[in-house]
């Protein structure tokens, strides 16, 4: 703890740009490192989902995602449940360079409403290509499509807002009891974003099967620009964390899966993820730069188009190679946004590691 | 306290872009968040003053801002007190692209007096459409024109320099003394800038309704460049946050307002401001990118036009919309530059406060 | 130690950048300095060595590196065993200016094989100029080349690669027992990099006789980027010289060479890296600015060139005269990238040193 | 103390912008100040000295500079002292814009020896127009040219050199006996640059009358670069004003000045310079933007035309006045590059302070 003034202190904290990982004295081949992630009753081949964003994420590339052994997540109250067909409005964004008037269209477009017969239908064309189904939906609105949700099927429902606390109060509506809704479903949640130990812990006693951790994709500068509220990722995993030993021990053996969510730029930041202690990261940006990307080479997220208040905005994004090379390579651009999977191999095998659970204790160093 | 050599030691102090507010285990719904701000008689909707700067505050702007549920202050030594037409001369200032052609030219134009007539027609303006009236003096001149101000009546009383102290001392004339002064006083009164524990409490002991943080808005790169002085804000306000609370105690209870003025520059820092022991934000630079704003796009404060040594320049600022767009949104611009009522609103609720006053206690971190 | 948050800790670490080296009460005159590096049988004019990258080291820079009296060492990996003439291939190269571009022409041309002849062939040309001669192997292929190296005749023997173990572990082939194969050699064995106490005190007790310190070049930023892995320079050498330190007392004696390699873009630089520790340093960039540089301005090392996870890439640098006056001026750039030897002598000699073991000692600081 | 590695330890140095200085809880009118400096037997206006370089200091703004109520220091290495008229010389080189035909031009013009006739006839043109008269000489030329100082006579004899030691070794030559040789002047000696507690004690036994702290002008950087070493100017101070302190009692009671020079490009520095401990500042870069310099808008130090290793090359400044604008104002800069006088005044007037010497005591912060 120090003292901002006489009257205030703080601990510090630190960023992915912050740390390093440091090599121990052993070194393995990257073809034996195993990074199979198993969650609830699936197992992936890697440990990296890919995030429920617009740019991102269509019923196809989810499709392709999870085919290639990954865990694609659809936002269910995005472009493809508000419109028939999304990709002429999606098109229509790609053509707008201007930042003001990419908002305010953004802000159009997705005034539109969200569709019942939508979301099952997205739901159903991606159960129907036989990869795991997971759609996510902001706590505002998760009892609105639930049982629509249900009813369609999925294998993880994601509740995915700026920040969703295990409390939430309010004095003009019943807010969703988190704890009862995720009891009533039938499938695993994971749920967030969070930030600290005690956010995340009450997040882990409602039932959750993973918390995200972070506060949403690119727009960590945004938010803090606008909100004054930020944590940065090394520090805030590291945290949560703590809060999933604690409850695996406060709950006599639930582990709850750490899934970092944010500042995922670069391979490099995946790895480092795991070095704070995250069991799997939720990556946008190196996806929005495979040239099947819905976002055209465009990348935003749910805060980008907020009616009254919006907290980020479209960024723009080089498309280096397919969505096959952004994850297995071979890569062409050395600066960790292509071939995500072989780097975190190479990661744990410089280390000496085979494990992706034995990686997070792996030696962290903070850059001065 | 650091060792800077052997011969000198150092506190370290920190800005608002050091540090984040850290939101807690429970969230709010930002409609049920209460910013209301009662300083002496009066209770404005929210916690900002518009500051009196030429290129922000005209009567015309301060009327509005008080419309809008906010207290305006006219600087009373600006151009409107010295021309009886200041528009032309402010758009002759806004043609001027060169900053030293524009320095002379801030230098030329503040060279014509403050006229006492214009003193009372300005604030008379005010008055007359039923808004709150606060109008700001230099410590310097506050006597020569304290009695105009008295007699056309004021709820606010703002004494507002770079470096204000309670004991101003001089060899060559009387200097004001301000518990005297405030004493003869019919009316609250703000003054300011101070940056320290030491010399706030000092302030708070003239009977000061409420001190100012800070040395003056943007200007705060400048006055370093220049006199090699500056107190980062984040911590200036915690200092002077907890000279409030050894004030309270010392006076038996007299609750003396903390209202930030500097750096302010995003609605986040509006936020960090408060998370840090403020009561309330005096602001600037948002406000010079209304459409209404009297500087047009451009932006400098009273310390831009000192005659013989200058320590701030105009700043070129876009117009990003009306200033109800900039209070209250819709905000088009993600960077916390409109919207900064729905913005504060949100930050509060995103932490689970509802209370400006209870958000004083958020927790802060500082980013490495 | 510091908390990066509740399940994390970590120590701070220091680059070149971050220090500086301080002066004592004394100065010496540059002349009085003695410069003089002996390693194993050898001794060398300056504590210099040339790094094994193409862009860098051909046959003909080598052997004129001999000349001036540092020891300058050949890639056997590179193009000059791969081609029987690789000029116009490295002419090929430097007529391309897209880095993508780069990446891939680099990934094709390196994919012709390594061929045995023309490593023997590039040995015996250095070897019969009558200068030392030494090669470098990547680890994974240092037993294939072994015998072929051994025959032509090397003075040294480098074993480089970007993390280098003395405890490989693989589940699919039989790694390299370092240290039998050390102890089979003739000659003396630099191995590297490393940047840990923990790793470099393994490497030594492999029988090595100098360690290189470092994760290769001027891929630092990439391999952090890519690998999430970096030690900043400074402190991996002062790691690795107490490693030195417990080395010699556990060996009852034998002095194993801290050489850094890498960030080593200034003579500042070389500076630091021996007030840190290091006995020499392998030093690529500023010879990369030799009109004599194989790579005509262009300067890329193994990692750029990797098939499937490239982790640096071309950079471009300005050729600021010859080799010669690299290393011994005059010098007409005042930023440290020429006459780095009259430099160096020139540290020692302000810091009041004359010798390159004496000022490992001398005092650093750290800036804020 | 801090570790930069298992075998390293080091200091954390601070430099003018990582500070800033602190109001008390007083304020002063500027008017009341009095920068008066003595030192020996002369009285200065205000304790700015002007730094011996040729882009600052001719004969005639050495004389304009002394009018002024300063000391302006000719360096008696110069142009000045080289040729009969260097301001043909002045002009060809202020029409090169390349940076290495700068350097190659100074190496070649500097290259003319200096001669005595020229040492003599320049001071005698300063002694004639009635102001007090300083010279510098490098440590090494000391010797050969003070008889011919000596003769002329001066009141200030400036050694002056990258680092200068009381105790500089040599095998080859007999160094200058700096005891011995302040001893045998007849006038008061300023020696340095200097920048630790170590260093600077020696110098003030050596019976000189100031010590000039810093590594000259703006070349910090470049000698950094090329060098390795540094220390930032706010920790040098800070530790040379604790040798005058330790001096001042050691040797019962010879006050010894502290001479800031390096890094003073804006007044703030000269402000934050005597927070730290100086007396008095060596000042460069702000005279070398006015109108009369004899730079025509460059500026470069004695490191600039080192023969074989330069470490500082020619920069480009604006003019922005005369040189007594730049002194005295009034400025139309905002960035503390003009009106050196009257901002420092205004420092210590902030500040409550109207005496140098107390100012010394100002509470200073160190900022994240």
């Amino acid at each position: 703890m120090i003292d901002i003034g006489r009257s205030k202190r703080a601990t510090t904290v630190y960023g992915f740009d912050d740390i390093a990982i440091v090599p121990t004295r052993r070194t393995r081949t990257p073809d034996d490192v195993n990074l199979a992630w198993t969650i609830d009753a699936l197992t992936f081949d890697f440990p990296i989902m890919a995030a429920p964003m617009d740019s991102v994420m269509s019923p196809a590339t989810a499709i392709a995602f999870g085919r290639m052994g990954g865990l694609g997540v659809l936002n269910l109250e995005g472009l493809w449940t508000r419109y028939d067909d999304p990709v002429p409005v999606l098109e229509d964004l790609a053509r707008i360079d201007d930042p003001i008037k990419a908002t305010k269209k953004m802000q159009a477009v997705y005034a539109s409403p969200v569709r019942g017969d939508l979301v099952e239908a997205r739901l159903h064309e991606i159960r129907d290509a036989g990869v795991p189904v997971a759609g996510s939906l902001s706590p505002q609105r998760a009892r609105e499509f639930e049982s629509i949700v249900s009813k369609a099927g999925v294998d993880f429902f994601v509740i995915r807002g700026t920040t969703v606390s295990a409390e939430h109060v309010s004095e003009q509506e019943e807010p969703v009891n988190l704890k009862k809704f995720i009891y009533d479903l039938d499938v695993p949640v994971i749920v967030g974003g969070c930030a600290t130990y005690q956010a995340a812990l009450h997040l882990m006693r409602t039932g959750a099967a993973g918390v995200l951790v972070g506060f949403g994709g690119g727009a960590t500068e945004k938010t803090r620009n606008v909100l004054g509220v930020e944590v940065p990722m090394a520090s805030a995993i590291a945290d949560v964390a703590a809060a999933r030993r604690d409850y695996l021990d406060e709950s006599g053996g639930r582990y709850v899966h750490v899934i970092a969510d944010g500042a995922l730029g670069r391979s490099g930041d995946i790895a480092k993820a795991i070095a704070c202690g995250a069991d799997a990261a939720m990556v946008s940006t190196p996806l929005a730069r495979a040239k099947e990307a819905p976002g055209k080479g465009w990348h935003w997220g749910p805060e980008a188009w907020h009616p009254t208040l919006p907290r980020g905005e479209r960024a723009r994004f080089e498309q280096v190679g397919t969505l096959a090379e952004v994850m297995f390579g071979p890569s062409v651009t050395p600066d960790g946004t292509m071939n995500l999977v072989g780097a975190l191999k190479k990661s744990l095998a410089t280390c000496g590691y085979t494990e992706v659970k034995e990686f997070q204790r792996v030696e962290v160093v903070v850059h001065n």
